[in-house]
This record gives structure tokens, C-alpha cells and sequence, in this order.
């Protein structure tokens, strides 16, 4: 078993057949950690001895013939936003340096440990989240594995780039806009954001409390799913979500399924969105796209009506939400924002109450529109990003014969969907010869199983796969 | 039966008992109207025709042995914001007088109609519900029955005024901040503002979507609790709402539930609000809520936390919401508003996102405490006015020895309850030598039922009445 490679299912496997103990995986990590981090800047905290100490636990569960759970032994890490007892809560920025230390772990990593796995630290991102770029002017930008020139995406740049580059099979991350899917994309991993509300939030530094969503990094289709599977479950320390799936969605994806039997994507109507989702892109992200719906005989293509409507009322929400929460920061500690949010803050603190209203009433319009086209389509395809990683410090791209500013351009196909909560993974397409790319798996509310399965099936026909740097 | 008193149940015993048409009933009233109506000022449409039509065929339907309905042939009418078919929706504007004649009729309508009660008219009213006086500049002050020279209260003035004047037995208006209850207070009826999203608002032109409720306006408790019977259940055209009352909270109140025997309010556990209910208001106004505690025989009070904030968050939000729904009008028609409405919504249309999220924000925090202390009580008393109705044209009045605005103040009382859409009837309280009060009993969201049985038997006793004008 090659660590670097081995998905979580692999290293839980050899573990709880006490191939390997947890101990040796979790002592491994922390070696690749210490050797790849200076290159990629990944971490901004390795929390080495809580690390092992866990590893020797989950080896003294097996060691009495208890059952050490499914994430037995497997590494994990998390986006600086997720509270870690016992470590303060940077989400990025040097102001939140100031807090003490959270006192109990977010939900989700409680979770991940409940099921065997080890938290070994906590990763980089864009400051509050608000980013596609992961270029911290506090804590450095994180480098892209496949050429550690460029950018690793964001704001989850530390959780895309940890799972690519061989350091942690399993990270956790947060999606506002696309903040799970670009890096992903970018980095050549699976990136997933469930349906909004699926996965509790309880612990995790909030954004724009109307879209925020919790996912996870990973390097297997199964991973994404028994991942999933241990993140989900009414939690009442959620401090937004009312709404629950009903009883018949839970666990509908186990790693149990993910055996070739449960392939059954015969009667799925798949299409690949078309208009805005075909402009402005690179032509290699739309080949990206092409591979996929080959792979899947999907011929049929759908429109998503004014999907460049639901960005623009995203950017606004977004900004009016995100300058709410820091206002009080924003008033009194300005010059410690990094300049790359505070100007959008600032901005976002004078943005009249009637573009907002307008904006939500705009996103009620949208969601039904949507929700007609689910009614004729299970799933539908969309690149991820308009182009590969751009360079670090790189301004502008040009795009169909226009210069146009990358940061935010990197969320132009992710923005309209996380826009209405909808499920998506983002999926690595195979390009032996090229930076990796991403294409969107996009279904229903609370349709994960289907996209988890069609992409289950596209990993293995050798369409996708998950890119990593030994 | 005087019908100028009468209350709708006993009109409705008397058609289906065929000791009175429904046609009888129906003349009787549009002679009323057209005798009181110019020195009130409550009407803006008289449906004379169509009412004339739905009494024959009520008769009709009793003749032929059918039922026609619990409301048989009581004549009611409706605040001019709710749709009826064939009519102009005037939402008490200038500007919506343009508009083409609504299609159908409000759900409200046709749900009262569909009991047998026939529609006479459609009533005055702040414009766009902006207001706590109805002092429209179109259409002219509505006048308060009680001394034409003083305000009948608003929004829903003329709906209050019409009750109070007895013109019709039974009313709808609408809520945002008070607009039921003030009036209902000012003009000696009941006003009942069930909780929020209890009763249909489709074909209702709303004012700001977080807070708009509709209602009734009655005569007795009992007309109360049946019109609000008939009102309920799940439409599939309500805009707004998805929350439900569970089944069992159906049709708690019944008329039948009015016989002496269904006054249990045995172990309610019944308080008076202080502190900031009990401030800013003139002596009689807080007699009156002590005539009330004592028939109850309450004594224990408490404390609302940080209502004076409901209040201030409640302004803002209904600003924001107020003129983003009239944002395109304010750009190209602001000389046709009512100057009284004009100004507040150009404030709410340059009011930051940021104010607007943070009074939501504030309104969670302010829901849970609320809802814990309906942990420890059942119903809680509080004045719905400081004071009774001002003159008409009256700016400001004096208060705790400051003089301060009328018309804001109003709500004084009001704001902080619908807030968080609590249920509250407006009960009028006997004051045989003076103007008529109101009292609020309020309880936790669906919980209607208490209410009215509490109301009922205050009746019962003679604490409270309505006051009709003969």
C-alpha cells in the first residue's frame, strides 16, 4: 500500500485487518507532511500529538477485538474554519489569531474521529472563505501539486491540495460559491457539496449563512460516499438547518454499494447543461465535459435559465451576508482584513436591503425553474472551472478574446448552483497529458446517491480519476 | 335581531333557520351602508350587484334542503388589498388603481363565501398598509364610529370601522406590525392576527413579506373563532408559507367549542406583560389590562426581554421589505404616493443589507427567548394601544409628559408581538363612560385555541364586549 496513493477505504481495510496498524499510517502521514508541506503550504497546524495519541487508541479498540469503526486508522484533515478543541479557529484570517481556542471539535470531525479516523491538522484557505484562489496574505498561498506555480483553487486551496498531494486520502472543506468544487477541479481530486442543510454545520465558521455548505476531498468515488454516509444525521447543535432529508434518503450511498452490481445508472436521464454553461470556458474544460458524457452516452443537452442572473444575485447575497458578519471587524480592526476581502466586505456593508430582497426573490424564481427541469433530468453535466489552475499571482485570463479577472471568474459555472443548494460532485476527468480539470455531477435536492453512483461507475470505466502527486 | 348589532352567528342561524333571507339580510345591509357609510368612510367599493346574487342563491340552496353553510348569508367585506374577482385591487394606492381587475378571488374570499357569507364591499385602508391611522390621501380618513372626529386606526381602518359601525358583522384585514389589532383596539371590536402562516395570503397585496398576517374583524368571540375555522387548511396558492399546523391543531375552535360547558381554562397559566408593555402608555390603557387580569384572576407578570429591539428590528425589516416590493414604482411614479407612505419607503429603500440581516439575526435570538417563556406560561396579557384614538389630522400626542409622533406610536405595543408572529386577539374591554381599548391576549404560535376559549369566557362575564354603534 502506497500511503500517498491509498484511498480511505484502503488504509481503514488494511487497518481494521490489522495489515497496518494506526499507529504506522498516522506516524507515515506526519512524515509526508513534514516533507511535502514546505513545498505546498498546506497546513497551518499539524496536530501531531492528538494525531497519535488517536492512532493509539483506534490500535488498542482493535487490539481488543472491538469494531474501531469504518474510517479505522484513516488520516484526515480540515479547512482552518472547522473548530479542533483545543486550537483557536482561524478561518484564514489573522484577526479570528485572537480567539482562544475552540472548546469541543465541529460536528463533522467529531464524526470522522467517531468513525476511526484520525485528524492530523487543520489546512489553508482564502480568508473567510471568500475566495477562489487560496493566496492568504496571512498564512501564504497554498501550491498546486501538479505545478506548484500555480494556485490550488479555493477557498478550500489547503483541503484540495493536501488530498492531491499525497499528504491526507480525506479532507473536509466548505463550499459558499464553489469553494469545494474549484479546488477540487483544480487540483485533480473529488470534491462533493451536498444538498444545503444536508450536513450540519455546527463548528464550522460561517460565510454567507445562505449558502455555506460543509463537503469533503477525496481521492475514490467510495471515499466521497462513506465519507458522506458518517458526516450525515440530525444534529442539534446545527445552528441553521431545520429542514431534514426524510428517512428514506439516509445512507442511501454505503461503501457497501459502491460494488460493481450497484452501477444501475440504466434510466437515468442524463443531459449536459448548455448556453451559459458552454460560454466563456476553455476549450479543453469543455472537452472535459465531452469525455464524461460519452463515457455516459448522454447526447441530450438542457438550458438553466438565467443562470448568469443567479451568479449575479450570489455575488450579492454573498457580500451583504459575509459584511453582516464581520462587520463589527470591519469597523473596528480594518486593516487587519486581508486586502483581497475587506475591499468586498466593505463594498458588501453598503449594498442597499432592496438589492438583497431582491436578489432572494430572484433565487425563489430560480429554484422552481430548476426544479421543473429535474422533473425531466436526473443529472446533469457542467465543467467545473472555465480553464486549468492559473498561476499564483496571475491577475486576468483571457477568455474567448476578452481579459477578464481570474479570482472571480474561477466560480462562474459553480456559483449558480450552490446559488440553490443543489448536490454536486465535482469529478476529475483523465488527462494523462495535461493540469487537471473538473466536471460537475449536478442532481436534485437530496439526490446524492444518484451522482455518487454515476460516478462510481465513471471511475470505474477509467473516464474520471483522482490525480495525485506521489 | 337588530342587525346593525347582530353577530354573525346569530344572522346565520336566523337564514338557515328561515326566519330571515339571505336576500333580506343582504338589502338590509347595502341600506346600512349607503345610510352610515359617508360620515364613516369605510367603503371604496360596494359590490351591490354580485351580493344580491350570492343572497338569491343562498335562498336557493336553502330552499332546495342543501346546506349553505355555517356563515349563511352574513354579509362581510374585506380591507381593499385582498383580490375579488372582476374588481381592481387598490391596496389603498393611487398607483394599483391603474391595475388591470384581479382574476379570482382572495383564497380568504372564497373560503368565507364557499361558507355561505356574501360579500359586500371592499373597505378603506393606510396605503399599502403602511400606517397606523388610515388617513389615506386618495380616499380620505376613515372615521371612527365611537366620535367621527377620531381615527378608526389603521392599516385595516375602515375594516375595524365598518364592524364598529354596524354596517357588516365581520371583516378581513391584514397585520404587519399592529394593523389588525389597533384598529380593532381604537374602534371597540375583536381583531384577531393569527399566527404567522396559519391562514392563506394568496390574492392578498402584501406589505412586507417576513411579517404579513391576515384576519378578522368580529363582533363576538364566537365570530371569531368560526370565521377563523373557515379560514384555515392548506392552499396550494399561498406564496409564502410551507409551514403547516400539525393536524391535531386543525380546527381546535369550533363555534360548538362556545357553549359555557368549553371555557376550561382551568390550569392556564395566564401573566401580565411589564416592563416595557407597561411603559409609555396612559393610565387607562393599563386599567384596562388590569379589568382583564382580574376577571382572570391574574396576578403573576412578566417580562418580555428586549422588546424596545423587536420593535426597532421590526421597523427596519418591514422598511426594507416595504420598498423593495415597491422599488420600481418609487423610480418612475413617486409624485403618485401618499406622502405619509412616500418617505418611509425612499428610507427603506437606501437602508444596508447589513441592518436588514442583522434584524433577522436579532429576530432568532428574540423567537427562542419568547418561546421559553411559553414554556412556563400560557397566555400573556398586554394593551394593544398606549391610548385611545387620537383626532383625526392629530401629529402627536403627549406621553409620559413627552409629546411624540401618533402615528408610529400606535404600534407601540403591537410591533414586538407580530415580530415573531405570535398569535394575539385584540379583545375589547367594557368601558361603558369612555372610548374603546383594547387587550391583547397573546399565546405561543398555533395555539389560537387558548385564546378564544379565554376570550370566551371573559365574554361570558361581561369583562369584555364589543361596542357597536346602532
Amino acid at each position: 500500500m502506497n500511503l500517498n496513493l491509498a484511498d480511505a477505504v484502503t488504509i481503514a481495510t488494511a487497518v481494521r485487518a490489522q495489515q497496518v496498524s494506526a499507529t504506522e499510517v498516522a506516524i507515515a502521514t506526519l512524515d509526508r507532511i513534514t516533507a511535502r508541506n514546505p513545498a505546498l503550504n498546506c497546513f497551518t497546524t499539524v496536530t501531531t500529538e492528538t494525531a497519535l495519541a488517536d492512532a493509539a487508541k483506534i490500535d488498542r479498540t482493535i487490539a481488543s477485538g472491538q469494531d474501531p469503526g469504518v474510517l479505522a486508522g484513516v488520516p484526515f484533515a480540515v479547512k482552518n474554519l472547522f473548530d479542533i478543541a483545543g486550537i483557536t479557529t482561524l478561518a484564514g484570517s489573522k484577526i479570528n489569531a485572537d480567539n482562544p481556542p475552540a472548546s469541543q471539535d465541529a460536528t463533522a470531525i467529531a464524526r470522522l474521529k467517531q468513525a476511526g479516523a484520525i485528524l492530523v491538522g487543520a489546512l489553508n484557505m482564502d480568508e473567510y472563505a471568500y475566495g477562489f484562489v487560496t493566496e492568504n496574505s496571512h498564512y501564504g498561498a497554498t501550491h498546486n501539486p501538479h505545478d506548484t506555480n500555480r494556485i490550488a483553487g479555493g477557498s478550500s486551496g489547503g483541503s484540495a491540495a493536501a488530498v492531491a498531494g499525497g499528504m491526507v486520502p480525506l479532507t473536509l472543506g466548505s463550499d459558499t460559491n464553489g469553494s469545494i468544487r474549484v479546488p477540487a477541479a483544480l487540483c485533480g481530486v473529488y470534491g462533493l457539496k451536498p444538498t444545503y442543510g444536508r450536513l450540519s454545520r455546527a463548528g464550522a465558521f460561517l460565510f454567507a449563512s445562505s449558502f455555506d455548505h460543509i463537503g469533503t476531498f477525496t481521492r475514490s468515488v467510495r471515499d466521497a460516499a462513506i465519507a458522506f454516509d458518517v458526516l450525515q444525521g440530525w444534529d442539534s447543535r446545527d445552528p441553521v438547518c431545520t429542514q431534514r432529508p426524510p428517512e428514506e434518503t439516509q445512507n442511501l450511498v454505503s461503501a457497501e454499494n459502491n460494488g460493481k452490481s450497484a452501477y444501475n445508472i440504466d434510466g437515468l436521464r442524463i443531459a449536459i447543461a448548455e448556453d451559459y454553461f458552454r460560454t466563456g470556458a476553455e476549450p479543453e474544460a469543455l472537452a472535459a465535459v465531452e469525455r464524461v458524457a460519452q463515457a455516459l452516452g448522454a447526447t441530450q443537452y438542457v438550458t438553466i435559465p438565467e443562470a448568469h442572473r443567479a451568479r449575479a444575485a450570489a455575488f450579492i447575497i454573498t457580500a451583504c451576508e459575509g459584511a453582516n458578519l464581520h462587520l463589527t471587524n470591519l469597523r473596528s480592526r480594518l486593516e487587519d482584513f486581508d486586502p483581497a476581502t475587506r475591499d468586498r466586505f466593505l463594498a458588501g456593508a453598503m449594498i442597499p436591503a432592496s438589492w438583497y430582497l431582491q436578489a432572494q426573490r430572484f433565487r425563489s424564481w430560480f429554484r422552481d425553474r430548476v426544479r421543473a427541469i429535474f422533473q425531466h433530468v436526473d443529472l446533469i453535466l457542467a465543467p467545473t472551472t472555465p480553464c486549468v489552475a492559473p498561476f499564483i499571482g496571475q491577475q486576468t485570463i483571457q477568455l474567448d478574446g476578452r481579459e477578464i479577472l481570474v479570482r472571480p471568474h474561477l466560480g462562474l459555472f459553480t456559483q449558480p448552483l450552490s446559488f440553490i443548494g443543489l448536490p454536486v460532485l465535482s469529478v476529475p476527468v483523465a488527462r494523462p497529458d495535461g493540469l487537471p480539470l473538473g466536471v460537475q455531477l449536478i442532481a436534485a435536492p437530496y439526490n446524492e446517491g444518484k451522482i455518487l453512483q454515476v460516478a462510481a461507475m465513471l471511475e470505474a470505466e477509467g473516464a474520471i480519476a483522482a490525480s495525485i502527486v506521489n
